[in-house]
């Protein structure tokens, strides 16, 4: 089996000198079906250089590699071989573990390249690999991270600012999804980014996102922002001013939200199977229960994009790069939540 | 076997138009040797309609309820008795699920007669059944809820002002345990609370806790105010400029503390075994993770006071009273908690 002529799901490396490479190479090992749906946007050293160091038998890698020039070319892979797009330049693997320029670069290169190919219906979706932000800013890339340069990358292939490609982060584990107001910005600002435009704007990106998904009826919770959801104003006022408004605004365009529901309760609710995604009002309102939950499964996915951009829950862990001990199972589900 | 003469643990009844009377009696039922070792300070006539409640044939008790004049008298009940001391009037018992005056100043009494006894050193430990914030306010009492009522009644006790009896509310789930620098606030509010005082406050509050339990090493970890615990400033100053200093000053007095960590993992770690317990900037902070860890098994504890009190964590559920059904998993808890 060759690979098919549907567009392929697409795979950024990552930082080559954290585990991105390696957990690509495991999760390919795993599960070898996915070779023939994936290409990896990377070098091919690197990614040869990544499967010997997680083969079964350490040098002797338990699978080919294809090296091809374009997509259009992935017909042409054999079956059973990782299909690589070389999309960034290395004249040489990077050292693991290390900041570099030139492994930030690369990192950057490999995205715009999965990002292109996405926009340019090529690819059905992109996964990425970690990437590491101070790499990132050693290459001069002005963007702190993925969601921030894909956002520019859409925007430009749109023709519109940035400021009209609203995007946000959902975070999933098993058995909960979240998505974000705001994200990393310091709690105060986070709790002036608060606004009824941002809170609606963040109810239609989650409702658009599950109406693409199959569910126009996706039931979104939607979290207060103070203890017990203000208790009817005793403890702050957002709720009735801002978020109850912003909810009833997005019932009138037929978005099943409700709340806003007591910050404590409203997770477990939702585990529970009473919603099926809650909307939290800052970074760490989402991010402590779906990490409790599972940091080894979670799932970061972009909402608001063109095309379907998820990636694993954690970061390029430059301790483990090279050893081939990192796990595969975040970027498993990564690979699973971009093929819906 | 009669009662002990080692102090005992008194149960305030809570109020007695909620669950408290029923899970009472669910936990004594489900434990019989609870019953020489626990006074329930509340209504004889509403804990005897509970037991026939929630008896396995209903109206027909499975155990005694004996009412005693005081602690005192305690030796004189017989083996598997309820032993229950007065502690308020009720000339009749009050309907199940309404919000009444006679309610909350009955359950005011209860926990006033528990923390007394406690204070004189009549009780071992008090645990308190759950009471109507609204039946509290109706009968006049001018404290929100126990942890207040508790910190005034344990003041006055002392002949201090409240300021000196700084407490603070610990929220405990199987494998974790979070104490709140600040609880029912606005997070605007609680923000503002995030001062070197109340971070160190509650660490020498916490530490003592576990040193009173025997664990003077016991690992504190402080979560950090915002997302990544500021990332070195980037989102926010008050990890570099209030919370470390906090922490810096804790370890000179020889308080195991440490952080500020990321708030989306320090909660994972604590619960994977690295810490004890975490010490969490605002009341939602801490409570998302222990809520969707286990409401069930929940348990509070004041921390601060001169004696040991719990109490389940949740509430009057008033749709269920006198229905039976409500369960006694986490008032359990919190008796274990509270026998420590």
């Amino acid at each position: 089996m060759s690979h098919p002529v549907a567009p392929p799901l697409v795979l950024s490396m990552g930082d080559p000198a954290g585990i991105g490479p390696e957990i690509i190479a495991k999760a390919l090992r795993e599960r070898p079906s996915l070779r023939a749906q994936v290409v990896v946007a990377g070098d091919l050293d690197t990614l040869h250089r990544a499967v010997c160091r997680t083969a079964a038998t350490p040098g002797a890698p338990d699978f080919p590699l294809a090296g091809v020039e374009r997509l259009a070319d992935l017909s042409g892979v054999p079956a059973g071989c990782m299909a690589v797009v070389q999309a960034c330049r290395l004249p040489e693997p990077v050292a693991w573990g290390r900041v570099s320029a030139k492994a930030g670069r690369a990192a950057a290169d490999c995205i715009a390249y999965a990002a292109r190919a996405a926009l340019h219906g090529e690819a059905r979706a992109v996964v990425t690999a970690p990437i590491h932000k101070e790499a990132l800013a050693a290459a001069g890339v002005p963007y702190p991270g993925h969601t921030e340069l894909l956002q520019a990358l859409a925007a430009e292939h749109r023709g519109v600012p940035v400021a009209a490609m609203p995007v946000r982060m959902m975070l999933s584990a098993p058995g909960l999804s979240t998505v974000l107001v705001s994200i990393h910005v310091a709690l105060r600002r986070a709790l002036d980014a608060v606004t009824q435009d941002n809170v609606l704007g963040t109810l239609r990106i989650t409702h658009a996102h599950f109406q693409r998904r199959g569910m126009p009826r996706a039931r979104i919770a939607v979290a207060g922002l103070n203890p017990h959801a203000g208790e009817g104003g005793l403890f702050g006022l957002e709720e009735i001013e801002v978020i109850a408004p912003a909810i009833e605004r997005a019932r009138q365009e037929g978005i099943e939200a409700s709340g806003p529901y007591p910050p404590d309760t409203v997770f477990m609710r939702a585990r529970q199977g009473s919603f099926d995604v809650v909307v939290a009002m800052y970074h760490d309102q989402g991010l402590i229960p779906v990490k409790l939950l599972g940091l080894e499964h979670g799932v970061n996915t972009t909402l608001g994009l063109p095309f379907i951009r998820t990636s694993p829950d954690h970061g390029t862990a430059f301790d483990l790069a090279g050893t081939g001990q990192a796990s595969a199972a975040s970027l498993l589900a990564a690979i699973d939540a971009a093929q819906g």
